[in-house]
């Protein structure tokens, strides 16, 4: 059970946490903080939570369990305010996309790292954002992965788990820099490519017609360039160290394909495009 | 009104055009030719077909709408059987995904480009292959690209546009060239990004581990990576000139992007980012 949650960014993430724990039951009370009035508003109306705090600080005060849910962007900020504030047994996580940032930032606002500090990461959302677009079943069947770092207490690590487990996420646990490399691989570098081809798309002189003639294959394709670009421009700075080199394989196999289509190499086009797919439908279904 | 139409290659989208004609009232009688009898076979237990052609020859023999649905791949050869076979009046088409090879194949083969030589590409299709998952609303409300040769006289354009009109789809022409390039962007490239992106990750080490955290974005953005991989090595091969100037201004715009998260460029990466989900939210919906 957590006593108090201070929820710190109340949207889609951050949101949905909070249903999903009131309706287990699993939360005596919710205090949320953002900076917008507005947004709080509609999220006490909404009953996602229970307490519209003035401040940081004020939101944090009492709270056993702190989960900060704001862009990547603003958890420098975050962190730095809550400073001194924290209660002495309180749980501090976040739901960051990439985990190396997020402890760097803990390490440099903190001068160490809080034994009650655990790094998160559900892998849900959608392409919406804001507290209109939570649900408390987000999380349903997702995983979530979990960074300890080497001062996490025990304890912490279990609260954290326990917390996400009642969600309905799968708990895994790896190193902040494996997350951060497999996130590469499997979510940056996809919305990278996305919002890529459609800004080259975009920049086409004929970019009406050449939309026009889009089929379903290039809508599902597309779909993740529909994202937050404030939000992908976050994880993009912040996990630099993890993109940049999967940005550079990718680069090289394209140019492969590329050589290939222009060579008529059929052997070598028909090795990536048989691979490919043999690998999709085994591993993504 | 078509008195008996042939079609070679009895697959998704052959299988479907068959289905939707019949649906419609608007054939007598539909032969089918393929490499493989028992896909024929098959054809004609669905009732996509009435007749299964021994040959080439003998299925266009009679026919007033000949309609080549065979990979691209099978194109050269396909046109070289016909040769000499096809009646007076005959009308000849193709649903080739790239048009330019398509009428240099043709002109090869038969020498000049027949006056009844409509080559058109229906933008409809799904991961799925064979005659076993065609249906005759595949085209409904999909768009039908023809591209008129200078050769193509009126009538046999019309006869064309009339038996796509039926199927529900909506005809435009456009000259070949342009067919190229507006397909390279909105279909050549995503796929070969999409086979690209999951052959990279599949050759990963810890590839088993990679694809687990694999999340809805991903599996959205690589469902084109399950297509057909004979299929995409015929249309990459026949519109080469279409998609390497395409996929060298896509490599540009990636490197940008690199360039722009190795330095913290955080104004050149926003402005990617904003114009592309401002593209999509506005051209594809």
């Amino acid at each position: 059970m957590i006593r108090r949650l201070a929820i710190i960014g109340v949207g889609l993430i951050g949101g949905s946490l909070a249903r999903a724990l009131r309706q287990a039951g699993f939360c005596a009370s919710i205090a949320g903080y953002g900076r917008h009035r507005a947004t709080l508003q509609r999220a006490r109306e909404l009953g996602v939570i229970d307490e519209i705090a003035d401040s940081i600080p004020d939101a944090v005060h009492g709270a056993d369990m702190v989960v900060v849910a704001t862009p990547l962007g603003a958890m420098d900020a975050t962190f730095e305010a809550m400073r001194g504030h924290l209660d002495q047994d309180a749980v501090l996580t976040d739901v960051g996309s990439a985990k190396s940032s997020v402890v760097r930032s803990v390490a440099a606002v903190f001068g160490d790292l809080p034994s009650g500090f655990v790094p998160a990461h559900p892998i849900a959302g959608t392409e919406r954002s804001g507290v209109e677009a939570s649900f408390a079943e987000l999380f349903r069947d997702r995983r979530v992965i979990i960074t300890p770092t080497a001062q996490s207490d025990a304890g912490a690590v279990q609260r954290v788990t326990e917390m996400w487990e009642v969600t309905g996420a799968e708990v895994v646990e790896m190193s902040a820099e494996h997350h951060d490399q497999v996130l590469a691989a499997t979510s940056h570098l996809p919305h990278l490519l996305a919002f890529g081809l459609v800004d080259t798309l975009a920049r086409l002189e004929d970019r009406m017609e050449i939309f026009r003639y889009a089929a379903g294959g290039f809508r599902d394709f597309t779909r993740i360039a529909s994202s937050n670009p404030t939000m992908w421009h976050d994880i993009c700075m912040a996990n630099r160290d993890g993109i940049l080199p999967m940005l550079a394989r990718f680069e090289d196999d394209l140019r492969y394909i590329a050589r290939a289509i222009e060579n008529g190499d059929s052997a070598g086009l028909m090795a990536v495009f048989e691979r490919a797919k043999a690998a999709r439908d085994q591993f993504v279904g």
